[in-house]
This record gives structure tokens, C-alpha cells and sequence, in this order.
């Protein structure tokens, strides 16, 4: 059974009448059409008893039809009020429809009480955003296939990116590198900003990718990923310049050691809890528990940040076709940064990474 | 009066206890600070007669106080529990808000709904979407100067960019050359995914660059821009490759028209529709209305989708410091595609470009 037939047996069993789907990644997971509308509306119509329909903005509706999308597309004109023109088509399906389902996730509050001006006896009590987390948190055979292709690319990005980082280079210039070498491979986008941080700088987790030139004796993080048809890699590796110092090396062993363990433990049966645990044990016993200042992972797919999430508290138990990262770190704000981490899919009997680039200890100069 | 002051009399004024803002671009406006904190919790807390706070991701903390936040700033680690948490830093200076303000345009229903099981008794009856809105629809010449600065990476890139494009060369390769020159400059962030679209493909004005090759005769389009300092820039050019045909140089000619006569005539006491309506008007006298499918432009700043929307129903009046795109395009499907866009600000007498790449037709080889 295809996704949206999949979805309109869930709405049917839920009892709704209609269900408003406008996150345009899940509208790209159920239909294969993927645009961000930023402001403008664009929303699938999904019903128990009739034909989904799409309402999108009138420039994107050619390429809808492009990809195959069998049923009604209705476009809008800027000028135009989308949501009567969207009520408008609701009611020749279902009349009066009262038990709406959507994703209260995603939704904003201003949208909400746009559709209820227009169906005030609406109640939008079911939110289908854990509905659909949870179609989307196994995967396909054909999905894990895309997000190895990603991966793929991830490495080939590390493999540039290391050739290019010298003392006297800047992050900056590194990262240009590697992305245009993708670029040149028809690799277009990246799945987030390119992160290459030295020295002190890889303390910030969520700095950005800067001026600072390598030096001698840094150790450079580099986080990135790619998009391959809709689907992502995320990959960070950590490498020293030279020569680095006991204490340096100390953190990139801890993390390393932490990284392996966790990947190593990771197969269906296993907690998402019970695997941060793995790593952030490993990490606090070292003496370094209050450095590791994020989960161990997030899930992935068509998005960074998808389920499941690594963490304490979450004790989902792992299956076969998740997927998630496992990224233990170490910040020593003014020292020096680590961080180690493959993306992989539970199988069968333990997990395989999209990305293969070797993580351990590499010094270049 | 700095913006976070501007902002506590208006909501003084509004009569709120508490204004919950999340949108990180409000926050990056207000503060300074900017982080995309993607599922994760990040907010300001701004009340009346009490100092703001920030909340947010516990590894976003230390950011936070390097740019100078004088108010206190909380983190929550990824297992806490963020509004019972953001619950109890508000109740200690407003021990029953009743009256709370919030961008509904982007808040989700889920948080909504998550704050409201805090405060049981809150009312979110005041859309702060469009108070934000309003306030950054003047730009400042601070802002106007960052602007100017995202401008000239623009026409940096297009240089680039024209000297890449010969037949034989892909879309792509083209793109990579001129996001490749910018980095190599510092510049390292996209204001959106670059587009350059060849012969039939730029008839798709919200297509991607693809791996299809440039062809003698075909005309090329560009829409492009970069990010400086937290301010963008977004242009669009489209030239000739050799030789053209009548047909082709016509749809150039008339969209070139409607952007230079509109730009002349974007001035204080205009409306945003009459401005659209000029430039419509040449596009349908020349026959070719149908294929001019989107408004005249959009507002920008630190993003591409801000006020004011140059279109039909608009009435606002243009002011000095509003900013926004002039770009008509003619999109004829299997055949070409042309759009031609500054983005301008208005000044006390007219308007200023940010961007000065000629306009003027120009053929390559």
C-alpha cells in the first residue's frame, strides 16, 4: 500500500473527516512533490472516502503535474484567499466536516484560526504530526538505498575536505572547497551549513563555520552532509594538524571510544535511553560527562531532525529501518572541540552507517 | 530607542502581561542573537514593567552571552521539560499572566497548546506577527547599509556567474562557479538555493538548477543572493547565449520595460498595487499577461519574505526605509523564460537599488 493510501486508512480508523497536511516534507513524503511555499499556502487535502487533492500556489502547479500527481492540484493567484478557495473545495467532498485531523506541529496558530473562520464548527482535537512521525520513522528498503547514495557523497566531501585543511587555511576556504567539489558532481545542496571549526572554536557546537585560520597543533571538526533525492547524510569527523597535545588526544579517544561503543550496541531491542547511556557513561567516566552537552543523536531521513531521538527519557525501543545519528562530543570551551558521528539504520541484528569514512585517530599537516 | 524597547512599550500599550516571541529571526532582530533552533525551544520573554529573558538549548547558552545579552538567558538540556521550565522563570515576575501576546503566524497549535497547559488561564488573543512585522518594515540605515554590502556580493556573483556561462557548460557547473568565488571571499551563506535555469527550464520560475547543458541561442536566468551580517540580498538577470531569436528578445524587451518603468516610478505616496499594476500593465499590453504568474515583488531584509508584497489588493503606501523586490517575469512553458529583479529601498524622493548589475540586454558566448 502506498504512503497516502496508508494515511487515509489511519484518518479512517481516527474517525476524521479530513485531514490537513501542509508540512511540505510530509507533503513530499506522501506525494513525491517537494517546494518550501515560505509564505504562501500550500496544503494536502487528505479524506477517508474520496480523492486527496493538493492546493498550492499557481506557479507550482505545473510542476506538480509533472510528477505524476493523478489527483485534482488547484492553484491560487498572490491576490487571491486561499483558505475560502481551499473551503470551497473541502465542502463538495464533505459538506460539514467537524472532526479535523493535522498537524498540530507544524500548524500555526494563525493558520488554524484561518481554517475555522471558514468551518467554525471545526474541532481540531487529532494531531497528525506523532500520526505521521510515526509512518516516517521506519523506513523503506528504497529509502535506506537514497540515504546510502547521500552518505556516499558525505565521504567524498570528507575525503576533499581533508586534503584541503592546512595550517594557514581558513575554515572557511576549506569548506568552499569541498562544497564546490560536490557541485562539480551535481551535488547541489547541502543537508545544513558546512561546519569546519579549529582549535577552540570546535567548543561551540552550534557556532558557525568562520574567518579563523588552521593551525599547527589544532584539531579541526568538520560536520556536514549532503541531499540526494529528498534524502540526507550527516557526518562529522574530527582530525588533528601535526602534532597535538596528551590532553587533545585524550578527548578525541574518549569520543571515539564513546562513538564505537554506542554504534556497536545499537540493534532492534535497545532503548534509545539505554544507548545515550552507552556513550554518555563512557564520556562521564573519563571526567568528561559536563563537556557532552547534547543527546547522542537525532533521527534522519528527508530531514536532520526526525525521530527517533537518542536520549535520556526516550524509551522507545529500537527497530529494524530507523535511523539516527550517534554523535557524542566533547566541548572544552577556550581548548579544543570533538565530535564523531555516522548516521546508521537498525537491520536484522545491529545497524549499518550511510557513511564510511574511517573515524580513527588521522593526523594531516 | 533600541527594538526590544521599542517593542516593551507596544505590548505596554497592548495591555499584555507577557509577550512569548519565537520566531528566530524576531529574536535575531530584537537581540542581536540569532541560532535556528529547529524542534528545540528558543525564546523571548518580554514583559512590561520587568527585564526580558531568553530561553534556550542548553549549548546555545554560551553564544547567547558572547553577543552581549545583558538579561538572563536559561538552558534546558534536550530530557527537560522546556515550558514547565519557561513556566516558572514567568510566574516569578508575573505571578497570573492572563493577557499574552505571541507571533501567531508563527507559533504551532502543538506550543500553543503546550504554554496553555502551563497557564490555564491565558488568552492568546494578540497576534504580535503583525507588531513584529510592522516594526521591521522600516528599515533602518544601518539596515539599509548592511543591504547595500549583501548587494554588491550579488552582483559580485552575477560577474561570475556570466563569465561561467558558455554553451556546453551545465547549469550546475555554473552555479558552483560563482557560490565557489563567494566563499572563497568569506561569503559563505545563500540567501536562497541559487538559481541559474537554461532555455524552456527558466520558463519554471520556481525550478531548480539542474544538470541540463547551455545551448547556443538559449537565454540564461539567474536569481541569486547572499547573506551579510544577517542581512540578504536577491536579484535575478537573464542574458543571451550568441544569438537569439525576435521572439525571445521580445519577452526580454517587455520584461525589461515593466522592471525599469516600475523602479522609476517605486516612490513615498505610491501603493504597493499600483506599483504591480504598472508594470502588469506593459507585460498584458505587450500580450503576455497570462505568463506573468506572480506578484511584482516581495519585502525583504533578513529574510526574502517579508512586508511589503507588491501586489494586486495591496494598498499600502510606500514609505522611505520599505524594501522589497521589482521583479516581473514572463514564463511561456516549452519555450523561455525571463525575469529580470533589484530590490530597492525607498528613499524621500524615489528609490535605490541595492543591487547594479546592467540590466540591459547582453548576449555571451
Amino acid at each position: 500500500m502506498d504512503k497516502l493510501s496508508q494515511l487515509r486508512k489511519l484518518i479512517s480508523q481516527l474517525g476524521l473527516d479530513v485531514a490537513y497536511i501542509s508540512d511540505p516534507m510530509t507533503i513530499k513524503y506522501l506525494t513525491g512533490f517537494y517546494s518550501d511555499p515560505v509564505e504562501r499556502v500550500l496544503a494536502l487535502l487528505v479524506f477517508p472516502d474520496q480523492d486527496p487533492f493538493l492546493f498550492a500556489p499557481a506557479l507550482e502547479v505545473e510542476a506538480i503535474k509533472e510528477t505524476g500527481w493523478a489527483n485534482p492540484v488547484y492553484g491560487y493567484l498572490d491576490h487571491e484567499h486561499p483558505y475560502e478557495m481551499i473551503a470551497q473545495q473541502v465542502k463538495k467532498r464533505v459538506p460539514n466536516p467537524t472532526k479535523w485531523g493535522a498537524e498540530l506541529g507544524f500548524l500555526t496558530v494563525a493558520r488554524l484560526r484561518a481554517l475555522q473562520d471558514n468551518f467554525p464548527k471545526a474541532k481540531f482535537e487529532t494531531d497528525l504530526t506523532p500520526v505521521i512521525e510515526k509512518m516516517r520513522l521506519i523506513k523503506s528498503p528504497d529509502e535506506i538505498a537514497k540515504l546510502n547514495e547521500a552518505g556516499k557523497w558525505a565521504d567524498f566531501a570528507f575525503e576533499v575536505g581533508f586534503k584541503a585543511a592546512h595550517p594557514g587555511v581558513k575554515e572557511q576556504a576549506v569548506a568552499a572547497e569541498l562544497e564546490y567539489a560536490l557541485k562539480q558532481k551535481g551535488i547541489m545542496q547541502m543537508s545544513f551549513d558546512t561546519l569546519v571549526q579549529t582549535g577552540a572554536h570546535a567548543a561551540e557546537p552550534h557556532g558557525a563555520t568562520s574567518d579563523r585560520v588552521i593551525q599547527d597543533h589544532d584539531m579541526v571538526l568538520f560536520d556536514l552532509g549532503t541531499v540526494f533525492d529528498g534524502y540526507i547524510s550527516d557526518a562529522s569527523r574530527t582530525i588533528a594538524i601535526g602534532d597535538i597535545s596528551d590532553r587533545q588526544r585524550e578527548i578525541f579517544d574518549v569520543c571515539l571510544e564513546a562513538q564505537l561503543t554506542a554504534q556497536a550496541a545499537a540493534k532492534p531491542g535497545i532503548t534509545a535511553a539505554k544507548l545515550d547511556k552507552i556513550a554518555r557513561n563512557i564520556i562521564t567516566k573519563a571526567g568528561y560527562g559536563e563537556y557532552f552537552i547534547h543527546r547522542l543523536g537525532h533521527g534522519m531521513g528527508m530531514s536532520e531532525h526526525e525521530f527517533p531521538s537518542i536520549m535520556e527519557g526516550n524509551d522507545l525501543v529500537l527497530e529494524p529501518g530507523m535511523c539516527f545519528s550517534i554523535e557524542p562530543g566533547i566541548y572544552i570551551p577556550g581548548f579544543a572541540g570533538v565530535r564523531i558521528e555516522d548516521c546508521v539504520h537498525i537491520t536484522e541484528d545491529g545497524c549499518e552507517p550511510f557513511t564510511h569514512t574511517s573515524k580513527e585517530f588521522m593526523a594531516v599537516k
